[in-house]
């Protein structure tokens, strides 16, 4: 039988600091019933826009008391802490100004058109509308942006979609915090208490009871590769399939060319060490692979890398299971007769309590790499592969040995740009966001951003779980034919009472329907 | 062994007029390696334009040479067939509309804002992007609009995704012809061979070769639940999954009012039997379930229809394999307690040699179907089932029973509408397309069509395979961080050279961007 219990712990000491149950089956598949009962009870704008914002400030509230806990339970610092919860803040404020705006429906208008070539056309109006209740996974890793009030949460509430969540076991002090002030917000603004829902579990069985649950329409997950593809073979074996967002793995690679190189050795390795090893390098977006310049600069960048990642004190590894994951994949590396060293791998922080680990850092020839894929995996932590290039062609050869990537940097100078055309086009093809002369991590939360990209990066290459589109992830479009006024949803009305854009007849307009078409309408 | 060629029939005779191959392993493989290798060539606007509306051109000089073969094939009259035609060359050209406004890739631009809260903002732009090669599989219903040069077909190339189709095994001699002059169209628009390819098969092997090839990137397929399910399962169990946009089955559920029956009782029954009976009753889109009020106007309406129907003649079935499921699932609903027989269920055209059907009609109580909602079932084919309803609550328990649907459709008279608004709500979550006083078949290519639904209807509810935004199962968003301007995408840069609509920080613009802002980005 599996585990009903679980501890959660300081990783900064290993100490136990509580114990909590794993949900029981009847209390899952309550969450998920409570969320199907929610109904149309989300469906007013003004109610989720009051929602979210009234989330939001009562998370900056209660700030203090979450820290308290979250800092113990993830070892990340208060500072850290601080900016991710009011980046948590933003993404609900910033879903609520995307619901408010209410163009996110997509609303299409094609008036009746009775000489519409092959036949009569009849009045067709489409907008999206909710999927249905989301379940949604927290990360360990982001303990407030893409945990219980995180990304997903916001962008499933906001269009309309209940939300049971799954708490990630390393942090469920921290959980039961959020959901509380979620729960407050709900209850506040008038909405059913099946609007959210927290269950906690560190068995998979828990996961897998609520993917499974028949109320449930859409899953978010941020997480491993293993993990999130495990929730997808699960969801699409269901008797009706569903759609699984997951963010995965990636090594997101950075190159640098020689040019930016001689230019600027200084600032790219201050900026790389920030990057992989921001958070005990825990980012989904930390450049785990950097493609470097054969030769002596590039020698000489690899021994100022190595002494800037030797003086980063050991940070804290956000759960016992990554530190031993990380460990074995180190080991197995320095066995490796293909790969240089250039780190001590066992380096943790000094009393040996906690998860301490300390940056780390190998290298190996491009040409390696290329024979030997299986090189580049990611290795979660503060771990970054050096892979030494000698051509653009050697350099496009490792990014072709990659699978999908959230991200791909590049980093040259600006008479080397017109060249590397092809290079930045493989860059597209691989990766969801491409970088130029900055590092991956540090993801803002802005309208355009995409964070996502082709497998195994995330399990849906369309779709985003950061910036103002990751609402598409749970709308579904539906078109009314002929429909009476009276019936159609206000977005598609006429006189366009929400003054949102619409495409109609082929053209985006804000404006009421012209009178002859609104009239077409009525007479067909 | 699996059997590796097969026969095409005609279906008002059943006499065979063609031997095919199934593609071999290599074949396959070769179309997909020629597909990746196609690269770039489909990146431009204009080019895709051009090879949309020459492929349009050349169907329609083509259409005696393609009607000929396919009325043979296909059973389907010539008149219908013409009109297949012309609406297949019009979807080709609205999705070279679409290409032509280029608004369609989505454009967000967030310029850099070095006081944004959390963290200093970088300039981030995004827009969809070809997500690769796509496996089409023809439909047998549509040997045109869902076929070689159909919905998929336009809507994946207009997207810049290289097509490998496997053809229905129903209609391969029109597979190659209209095959014939999509190559003639890539040729003439100066594109590589890989843009298309068409390979045949008649047994599962071959779409699985297809859909496992690792240069396919998605799948689009139109026919029955089994059909697109076992795709779906293929694609999801790939080392890295693809989506699967398989159109599926429906029974498209019409309700009539106890009002609309008594006001225009000869309009709905000479509706309902075109739309049931058309085509041999084989659209995806044929109202299969029919929902009317117990008592006498309703049993008067059901006498009506059925004698209607009588009078329509028999028509062939595309295939003896849809000809010998039907008849299979007439006889078990011939023996079934709760149902009543209002049609011989074998009657066929006379001589017997093809597959011809007459129209045939059950009735069940809704009480029974709540009960029994297997009787709800798909039978593709000029069938209907009549399901008597005593009040609204038991015609929405009819509704409830269903699984996802393409369509659904009420029939009520002005003065019952507003008292319907639940019910109406009901159809918008059950189906894609909810229609008024309407019949479902007769799907509009036009903007805002949705064609699609939640499962069962489609694999993926978030879709359409009809319309313009079916061309947004092909791509996928793409962000550029800090990109220099030699290196953005046209549809991305300050000056907007193409014109298309953008959302530029929130507002949605066609104008060039600011010169401030662009002057923050090349300052940043």
């Amino acid at each position: 039988m599996m585990a009903s219990t679980f501890e959660s712990h300081d990783p900064r000491s290993g100490e136990v600091i509580g114990r909590y149950s794993d949900a029981e089956d009847a209390t899952i598949d309550a969450a998920c019933a409570a969320a199907a009962q929610v109904g149309d009870a989300l469906a007013s704008a003004a109610v989720r826009v009051a929602l979210l914002r009234t989330a939001a400030e009562r998370l900056r509230a209660a700030a203090d008391e979450l820290h308290a806990v979250c800092e113990r339970e993830t070892g990340l610092s208060r500072g850290r802490l601080e900016g991710e919860l009011e980046r948590t803040c933003v993404q609900l404020e910033l879903f609520a100004d995307v619901v408010a705006d209410g163009s996110y429906v997509e609303a299409m208008i094609d008036t009746a058109d009775p000489d519409a070539p092959v036949a009569p056309r009849p009045d067709i109006r489409r907008m999206l509308v909710p999927l249905g209740p989301v379940a949604v996974f927290g990360a360990s890793n982001f303990p407030y942006a893409f945990s219980v009030a995180g990304g997903d949460t916001a962008s499933a509430l906001a269009a309309g979609c209940p939300v049971v969540v799954k708490g990630h076991p390393s942090h469920p002090g921290t959980s039961e915090l959020v959901a509380a002030e979620l729960y407050a917000a709900a209850e506040q603004t008038g909405l059913p208490a099946g609007t959210f829902g927290l269950v906690h579990g560190a068995s998979s069985h828990v996961g897998e009871r609520l993917v499974c649950a028949p109320e449930i329409e859409a899953v978010g997950f941020t997480g491993s590769i293993a993990g999130g593809r495990a929730l997808y073979d699960i969801a699409a074996t269901r008797p009706n399939p569903i759609p699984v967002y997951a963010e995965m793995g990636s090594v997101n690679p950075l190159i640098v060319t020689d040019g930016a190189l001689r230019a600027r050795p200084e600032q790219i390795a201050e900026g790389l060490v920030v990057s992989a090893t921001g958070g005990t390098g825990q980012f989904c977006t930390k450049p785990g692979v950097v493609l470097l310049p054969a030769g002596d600069a590039g020698d000489a960048f690899v021994e100022d890398l190595v002494g800037r990642l030797a003086a980063v004190s050991a940070g804290p590894l956000l759960n016992e299971r990554i530190l031993r994951a990380l460990r074995s994949a180190l080991s197995e590396l320095e066995r490796d007769g293909d790969v240089r060293q250039l780190s001590r791998a066992d380096v943790a922080g000094g009393d040996g309590g906690g998860y301490l680990q300390a940056p780390v850092a190998f290298e190996v020839q491009a040409a390696a790499v290329a024979r030997r894929p299986e090189l580049l995996e990611e290795r979660f932590g503060p771990f970054v592969l050096l892979v030494r290039y000698g051509s653009e062609d050697e350099a496009a050869s490792v990014l072709n040995a990659l699978g999908g990537q959230l991200t791909a940097t590049l980093h040259a100078q600006p008479d080397e740009v017109s060249a590397l055309n092809r290079l930045v086009a493989l860059m597209g093809r691989k990766a969801g966001r491409v970088i130029f002369d900055g590092f991956p991590t540090g993801v803002a939360v802005t309208h355009a951003m995409q964070h996502g990209g082709p497998y195994p990066s995330s399990s849906s290459p369309l779709h985003t779980s950061v910036g103002s589109t990751a609402i598409r992830r749970f709308l579904r479009p539906v078109a009314w034919q002929n429909a009476p006024a009276a019936l159609l949803p206000e977005a598609l009305r006429d006189e366009n009472p929400l003054g949102i854009w619409r495409w109609v007849n082929g053209e985006l307009s804000r404006d009421p329907l012209p009178t002859s078409d609104a009239a077409r309408r009525t007479a067909s």
